[in-house]
């Protein structure tokens, strides 16, 4: 019945529909309402949900809708009344509601709920039937039926199909189906679950929970932001703020939930939804009117646009000590089962924004750790220089802290330090706190801060159930919010796949073992670890304490090392090539290859090699496809990309290929080839550039110089050539300048490559069959650069 | 005699001449040695020098020299005599000297010691003859003397011009000037004084001093760097340092030297020389062998070649309350005098070295201050995240200092936060301090830091009078240091001039008055002042409080203001020009022009404007002179340096005009001008530029169309043009393209081109006569940016 497709959503409004008069909207037009708990004696709905019904039912008991409420569930009625009645019992009035009318409260809404077993496709439409008699005999009108999913996410799509088939309600009155988190273990997943249940449900009838999204305190960081606009905007960016910090600490351990836990762990459970949610809030480019959830939406898309990917560089992970024995326990396991699912992770994000460029925002969450507290901390940076009285609140860490709850400060609130400014209360429902009692909040005494606290606390499921229930869909995720976050942290949930996590022993005993350091793009353990898992659980995992190697390959130089290690080594003799070159003669003069390989040196180059002498350095192309500079198909792009646009090189010290000339690509009579060999003339010393960085193909070709085509270019510096694969018109330098060349480098790495090394070491040379047997410098000096997996298979 | 032109120096070897036999160097060659003090009753000499040369006297009583000492000064010998007599007295030995042994030495000391009247060339001659007699007498050998000129720097070149000509040693032996600071009140009087004093006397034989060079703690920095050089490699960079302070802070007043410091002020006397130094030694590559000391000579040198130019944005002053009546009293000035030399200084200096990008480094020093302390503080970036147990020395800032002494410590010592690692001792001099007294220091208890210390502290004119004597010029002031050091002060002092520094009350009162922001490139004081220099003493200065203000100008929109306000409203349009155009079409294409006004943008523009939408901007050149791009008289030179090479815009966004093709210049037939039109008809939607930046000249020249050429190109949007000066080749945007611009934006600033406005006012538009009046968009907006000393001159 609704088959809409997920490219179509981008574009179709998912938030609150006011203007619709279906929807009700901020005054719901009168009729009855019926609320479907399916899963309805389940923990949540114990817990939470039922309450916040009830809170509902006082709060729009006089609003003129009338309302019935189903516990619905897998078990059968007898089995499941007493239960349900028991939990009915439990639910509480406000404060603010007298005894006398909350007994009646309390006793009309029993008298509303019903349980109703829900499992075959016969029982909806029994509760369907039902449904529509109870509101023919009253004589009322339908306004709408609201579904709240508190079941695993396996059952959605059954459920949705059979809501979708046999129960929704008369034309006219809205269905609102209610679907709690997870939504899905990564990107496929999550994008099969929203697919499916599209078959059955449209986007604007789904209401995906994350119930962050209804504490105080994160649905008051947008209106903070824009109360304090003036405040903020001068210091909301990569200069003034130090880093941001999301945290999410519990005491608990996952006892009792591992068969749900260990699929997911912490990552899954709660940063890819909670904490991301608070950073996207955190970040997101104010709209000007935050009524306008379409605008929030999104902005809150953008940032998810200009994440930069993760990988497992930027995450540790760990494992508290006891865990892997519960699992053992709850799942049956012998006693040899090792589960490497993380309760402890400690990601650092970035954002490829100018605003936020390299400002470090680290989300962390973990079981038994030493205490219950969620917070977001944007810690400015220390800009102040104080000639005296050290001690001073001027002095001190500036920073504002969205504390959610628990912690030291039991409340949930917003911090301001009074050396930043004194800020706006969110609106009328906040206060502002000036008497606390003695207590210290991230490092600062609570009287170096401006407090506002929501003047009545409000449970988040209960604030959420109200906005459901007026069709708001501003704190509700999106479906492309959904797979704009997962497709976001999958990538990095596979990279981690198979690691070891950190094993720590719970609570205060944890001491430092967490800490983690940032150093650049990436986090480390601060610590070693003091607790390791056995030897003998790793199994066979290769030992990475191989040492560089130095020695002959095709009666050449040869570096090998792991990957990593070599390409630290590259980089370390290309900068020595440069500063050697700058010294003696002022410039240093690079040709670089495209591909794959030098992407991990390019990084590595601007990430550890802030001393490089890019402003002395001129880089030359060895070969370019016949393609604009701008696509990704071309060998300069990548260059530009990864190495170009990070660090300081001057314009003029730049040179690419010209394969387009006249708006045309690579066409001889324009004279790229000549002209670049002119170039080369020029402003390389006798055409002999001081480092040369040669890739080498599985056909043995190097530069764009392919087997079986011509090789010996005579006198010419620069050709165009044809290459065996797409894009065929390549522009490349020729044999006879490379081997001007002071020093070549030949990288090669990877396992695919073995054959290759292995067969090029035996064959004679033989440039016309294998191009890259005929680089041999003249007068300089050959060094092939080639991994362990290359090598050795 | 002794003509030595100051270039010439600059290649010459200015250290130790351990090889040169006549220097005697670390083995001095026996024979005598005359020392002589000019100025041998004044302060220094008191307080340091006659104990120094005490000090000497016992190391080298036995190393076969013999010594005579003669204190020098412009008194007659009968009143100068007893109060040598009584400083002579007063010398003492170190504690490793028995009392025997001391009273012996002294004994022979006072003997070897006599005062002479040095005024006169005949003095001068006289003591020459005294001394050539005595060493006849005695059958001796002259090795060398030792001129200590502890006068006022006026009086070196005339004192120089008398030892050169009537008091040289004999052939063979050395002569050894040593030059107290000031050397010099800026860079034109200091390069005079170098330049008088080779007139007399060879670089080698000038020893200026710089006491702080002999400080233990500072003398050990460059030992403490390559000791702990593994250590230190990989942090010492802007990725691991957050700032650097060279802090110097004293208790006392300026009184009974006001009439030296009123001339100097604190960055003269302190700032320039003492911490100057030590940001060198902290900075400098580190060469490989530290003995030699050409190398950290010519490091030294780097780092002043690369120190970023500074401006009075870069520097606060302060003046202590009392400060102006001591001017009052002991200069004999009236009571309005107002003297505006600064007692408080805090100054942010910047290296323009990859290492160091964006670094601060905060210099420091005042008078009346809370306390008297003096030291080096590396503080590094947070960059640990502390998951529990936020106490502990892991959570703690990281720091390195090098304490000179004074202060809460009380000794000199180098100081490693132990989150750091355990340093080296720097030598066999140097020992660990394991126990200490409760102590804070810079934020953190004592018993946080790996503290060590000299084993024996020594006096740094001690150490310096040593260094002297073996010939050892590192801890000396070159003068190709000199110069730089000043060639680096002498623009802020100027620009500081006249300036109102902050009175503050001294000591403790002071409180955070004296604090400061660091905002960017620029630092502030934190607080407003609250006490003010009285209004009536700033005079008739300009008050900068007006508006800008829009109004009309050649009947279209016109903007005004202050300079700076007026750049500031600038930058801002073109951001939402930027902004909008972006949201628009995804692209923003920006024209700009050459010029000295817009760099005042360019410079706005990277340092305010981070959220500016680089990656989607297209930048295109307005106009450029034939010149090669590298060149300081291309436009693009100056668009390079002052934008481009400071943000993140990809390399394919950038368009300079292509003046040069086929290594030659605007060559009609290499076709430039039809290239980039036909680049601009192919990526500028309707060749409509988003947004043009023009400026016109004093002949109402606009882009490069000149009064009296040309100015309909027909169709054409680029083309060649003649200027009346050179260079005359040009490169310009035609009208028809100018015109068709969604907005123009004329920049014109200064009070020089207020004739022009007013001219340009009253003319009838009249493109052949004046260009910039052709310049009407067709359907877009054009506004001129004319600032207040433009417009109202």
């Amino acid at each position: 019945m609704w088959k809409v497709v997920w490219a179509v959503w981008l574009s179709v409004t998912v938030c609150g529909h006011r203007a619709d008069p279906e929807e009700g909207g901020g005054e719901p037009s009168l009729g009855h309402v019926s609320v479907v708990i399916v899963g309805s004696t389940g923990d949540l709905a114990k817990k939470y949900l039922w309450q916040g019904f009830f809170q509902l039912y006082i709060n729009q008991v006089s609003s003129g809708h009338s309302f019935s409420f189903y516990g619905g569930g897998l078990s059968p009625a007898d089995k499941a009344k007493p239960i349900l009645f028991k939990i009915l019992k439990g639910v509480a009035c406000s404060k603010d509601v007298s005894a006398e009318r909350c007994a009646l409260l309390k006793e009309q809404f029993l008298r509303l709920a019903q349980y109703k077993q829900l499992n075959t496709t016969k029982h909806y439409q029994e509760l369907n039937t039902q449904l529509r008699k109870q509101i023919t005999q009253e004589g009322l009108t339908e306004a709408g039926r609201l579904f709240y999913l508190s079941v695993p996410a396996f059952a959605y799509t059954d459920i949705a199909k059979k809501i979708n088939g046999s129960c929704r309600p008369a034309t006219g009155a809205w269905l609102r189906v209610v679907l709690e988190k997870p939504f899905g273990h990564d990107f496929h997943n999550a994008q099969t679950l929203v697919t499916d249940l599209a078959n059955s449900l449209a986007d604007k009838e789904m209401y995906r929970i994350d119930h962050y999204l209804g504490k105080q305190v994160v649905s008051g960081i947008l209106p903070f932001r824009k109360e304090n606009k003036k405040f903020l905007d001068p210091i909301w960016n990569k200069h003034h703020i130090e880093r941001i910090e999301i945290v999410l600490k519990e005491t608990l351990d996952a006892k009792g939930r591992i068969s749900f836990y260990d699929q997911y762990g912490v990552i899954r459970d709660v940063i890819q939804n909670h904490l991301t949610e608070v950073m996207t809030l955190l970040t997101l480019s104010l709209p000007a009117n935050l009524s306008n959830c379409d605008d929030i939406l999104q902005n809150k898309l953008k940032i998810f646009s200009v994440l930069k990917p993760l990988d497992k560089r930027q995450a540790v992970i760990g494992q508290y000590q006891t865990y892997n024995a519960e699992v053992q326990q709850e799942l049956n396991k012998t006693k040899d089962h090792v589960s490497l699912t993380p309760t402890f992770a400690g990601v650092m994000v970035h954002i490829d924004m100018a605003q936020y460029d390299g400002l470090p925002i680290i989300l962390t969450s973990g079981k038994m750790l030493d205490e219950r507290v969620g917070y977001a901390r944007i810690l400015f940076k220390n800009d102040i220089f104080c000639v005296q009285n050290y001690k001073s609140i001027y002095c001190k860490p500036k920073q504002i802290i969205f504390y959610f709850g628990h912690g030291s400060l039991h409340y949930p609130a917003i911090l301001v330090t009074k050396n930043l400014f004194k800020p706006q209360l969110i609106n009328s429902e906040w206060k502002e706190v000036t008497e606390h009692k003695v207590v210290s909040v991230l490092g600062l005494p609570i009287s170096d801060y401006y407090v506002q606290t929501p003047i009545v606390q409000k449970e988040a499921y209960t604030e959420l159930i109200s906005q459901l229930y007026h069709g708001r869909k501003e704190n509700f995720i999106s479906a492309e919010n959904l797979l704009a976050s997962w497709s976001f942290w999958t990538p990095l949930l596979e990279s981690l796949h198979g690691s070891f996590p950190r094993i720590y022993p719970g609570g205060a005993d944890n001491t430092n073992l967490l800490d983690f350091h940032l150093q650049g793009q990436e986090v480390k353990f601060s610590s070693e670890a003091v607790v390791m898992i056995s030897q003998d659980m790793m199994g066979g995992a290769a030992s990475t304490s191989f040492q560089t190697m130095q020695g002959k390959y095709k009666g050449t130089d040869m570096v090998s090392a792991w990957s990593e290690d070599l390409v630290e080594r590259l980089a370390a003799d290309m900068q020595e090539s440069a500063e050697a070159a700058v010294r003696e003669g002022g410039t240093f003069h690079l040709a670089l290859s495209g591909g794959s390989s030098p992407i991990a040196l390019f990084q590595r180059l601007v990430e550890h090699h802030y001393s490089f002498p890019w402003r002395d350095t001129h880089v030359w192309l060895v070969d370019e496809r016949c393609v604009p500079l701008t696509e990704v198909d071309s060998n300069f792009f990548h260059l530009h990309n990864n190495l170009l646009a990070h660090v300081r090189i001057p314009y003029t010290n730049i040179h690419p290929m010209p394969v387009q000339l006249n708006q045309r690509l690579c066409v001889e009579e324009d004279r790229g080839a000549p002209l670049y060999e002119k170039d080369i003339l020029h402003l390389v010393n006798t055409s002999s550039f001081h480092f040369v960085l040669l890739g080498v193909g599985y056909d043995g070709h190097t530069a764009s110089l392919f087997p079986g085509s011509q090789v010996n270019h005579g006198d010419s510096l620069v050709v165009l050539t044809e290459s065996p694969v797409k894009p065929h018109q390549r522009m490349s330098l020729t044999l006879n300048v490379l081997n001007r060349a002071h020093k070549v480098a030949v990288l090669v790495m990877g396992k695919s490559k073995h054959e290759l090394v292995t067969q090029l070491s035996r064959v004679k040379d033989d440039p016309k069959k294998w191009p890259i047997t005929g680089v041999q410098p003249n007068s300089g000096k050959l060094v092939w650069y080639i991994d362990y997996d290359a090598l050795l298979g």
